[in-house]
């Protein structure tokens, strides 16, 4: 079968791979879409989270098929399957786990011990065991599941992202009536923001400084959107919050938006850090302590795909809109270059079918 | 009656003042001892936390007479009065909040919306109203907390410092079994160990750079003492904990300290910052990222002076062993300077009736 595969930075090949049986206790997929993700990016891009050294719980190391945000039929299962079934519609939690450690066992199993690979590469498939860049995939059953009827293999597709927001709106404490920023409106700023919503937030910002992706917040019914190039976003937030808002999700990942998460979070008020730093920042500790703020970061997701895939199915037109391109298999690595500077593009789909 | 009252930087008098009867929801009482603050220190050095303008809810602005950590004997009551008597030994939430806004409200009244001063007055007697640096104080009935029969003046007056840290612990999460490192062995740091030890924490590291501080916390029954200039306080550490412990208390309140927090903490783990820091700071947060953790910062304490008084009630002899030194009110200008640099002194408490 076809598949795309990494083997170091910026060498993505796509190559015909020899497909094997699923084992006891996996289902096979054939695979119908899968989003390219950021850090599918930063993989490509700059080598980072490619699995180098062989991977303890996987025993991979590169070259692996990319891909982990995706959905497909199941068309085989192995011996000891119960819940999956020949022709289910599914989408893949796309972990590596070990379940044994004190990690996994307390639930927490995005922190499980085994996870990251020795050299850091993720603790995904597509990352540190192969992905779904390719015509089928085979997945553990206890880390597949079924799509509602009616939700499309797009919308499939879709859960893995919007988990990762799930996960940061549910660690952030955020109830229904508070107030929100949410910085940056990439897919990650935008599915936060709708994710939010949906968790009951009664005021939500978006900023960001591409307009492209502000009109899609705007698409996507969000009112208080913000050009920060253009407008002081500080003043904006205060003119109606003047403590500040309960809880800021910074989706952009720079000094800048730092500071103003810094600025904008109210006493008593939470700080998420979703995007990927690089390293040493400045922070204003003083501004926080005078609020008695918080700062959170995140690792991965656990437990929250069938809550992700129940909120995706009430409010399937309104993710739809976040898809804005399908290409084929072939295109993969074109795909991927192209997201780094189109910003009009949301979430790119492959299509092992085209 | 005599009080040390504060006009600016480092323009502390001694001076005789009125004696007013106490307002209808008061207590009088006769000053027993009063425990002298860093931050104390801070307002006599650098003049922070000064009511130069007029405080909202107190009317006052300076000259203020200090002191927020105390005991004494109630001598007097206002009419409203019914459960605190004429004899009782009393220790004092020394807290300034309206009892209105949101944040009182919730029960958060350390994050009172009018608690902190125009000019960033604290929210403390001793700051933004008279506080115990006399022979005699006014007080709120509600903020009055009779000691058990035994506990004496001296341990009244640690009830509040001791506050702090029960706020901290309680703040972070820690739980039974965990393990912990508490940077700084001053005050705050010591007594934070205390309250992490009784809060069930199993190991508790503390670290240091002055010897006879860390001198101390071995006098108070810890072992695992880490003097940092003289040992690697990580390597140590991730001896026994490779990925580090449950949670970090920063009370030290430098960069070198905080850089250590974060190598120490655990994944999932908490960098509880207690130490006041001063501005901005330089934060490694792809480490942080790295292992999910979280940087929690506070707001003074609410709601915890009941359960303190039990904690040190029931060690006595232990939180005795803090008290370094006693002296006159004459001499409160003199201590307050002593204790910026006499490494020795832990609770330095000012007796007027000395």
């Amino acid at each position: 079968m076809k598949a795309a595969r990494i083997y170091g930075k910026q060498d993505l090949r796509i190559e015909d791979v020899e497909l094997k049986d699923p084992k006891a206790d996996q289902v096979q997929i054939k695979v119908k879409d899968i989003g390219i993700c950021g850090s599918d990016i930063h993989m490509y891009q700059e080598g980072t989270g490619i699995p180098y050294k062989k991977h303890p719980l996987t025993g991979k190391t590169v070259p692996v098929t990319e891909g982990h945000e995706f959905s497909g039929e199941v068309v085989k299962i192995g011996q000891d399957v119960k819940d999956i079934a020949v022709g289910d519609h599914v989408c893949v939690e796309p972990i590596i786990a070990c379940g044994k450690c004190e990690f996994c066992r307390k639930g927490l199993y995005n922190y499980c011990e085994k996870g990251v690979g020795p050299d850091g590469s993720l603790q995904f498939i597509g990352f540190s065991d192969d992905g779904a860049m390719a015509e089928y995939v085979n997945v553990k059953d206890m880390y597949t599941y079924k799509l509602p009827d009616g939700m499309d293999y797009e919308l499939g597709a879709l859960v893995e992202p919007t988990v990762v927001t799930y996960q940061a709106v549910r660690d952030s404490g955020l109830t229904a009536g508070q107030s929100v920023v949410v910085l940056g409106a990439g897919p990650i700023g935008l599915l936060t923001a709708l994710v939010a919503k949906y968790a009951g937030a009664t005021t939500i910002y978006i900023a960001d400084l591409a307009q492209n992706r502000l009109d899609k917040a705007k698409e996507l019914g969000f009112t208080d959107v913000v050009n920060s190039g253009e407008v002081n976003l500080i003043d904006n937030v205060h003119e109606k919050f003047p403590q500040g808002v309960d809880v800021v999700f910074e989706c952009a990942g720079a000094q800048p938006t730092l500071n103003q998460a810094v600025q904008l979070v109210a006493p008593a008020g939470v700080l998420e850090i979703e995007a990927l730093f690089n390293g040493n920042y400045t922070l204003d500790i003083t501004t926080l302590q005078n609020k008695g703020a918080r700062v959170y970061t995140m690792m991965g997701y656990a437990n929250g795909f069938p809550q992700t895939i129940g909120i995706i199915n009430q409010h399937r037109d309104t993710f739809k809109k976040l898809i804005t391109k399908r290409i084929s298999l072939d295109d993969a690595e074109e795909g991927i270059k192209s997201l780094m500077t189109d910003k009009t593009q949301v979430k790119v789909m492959i299509s092992p079918e085209l």
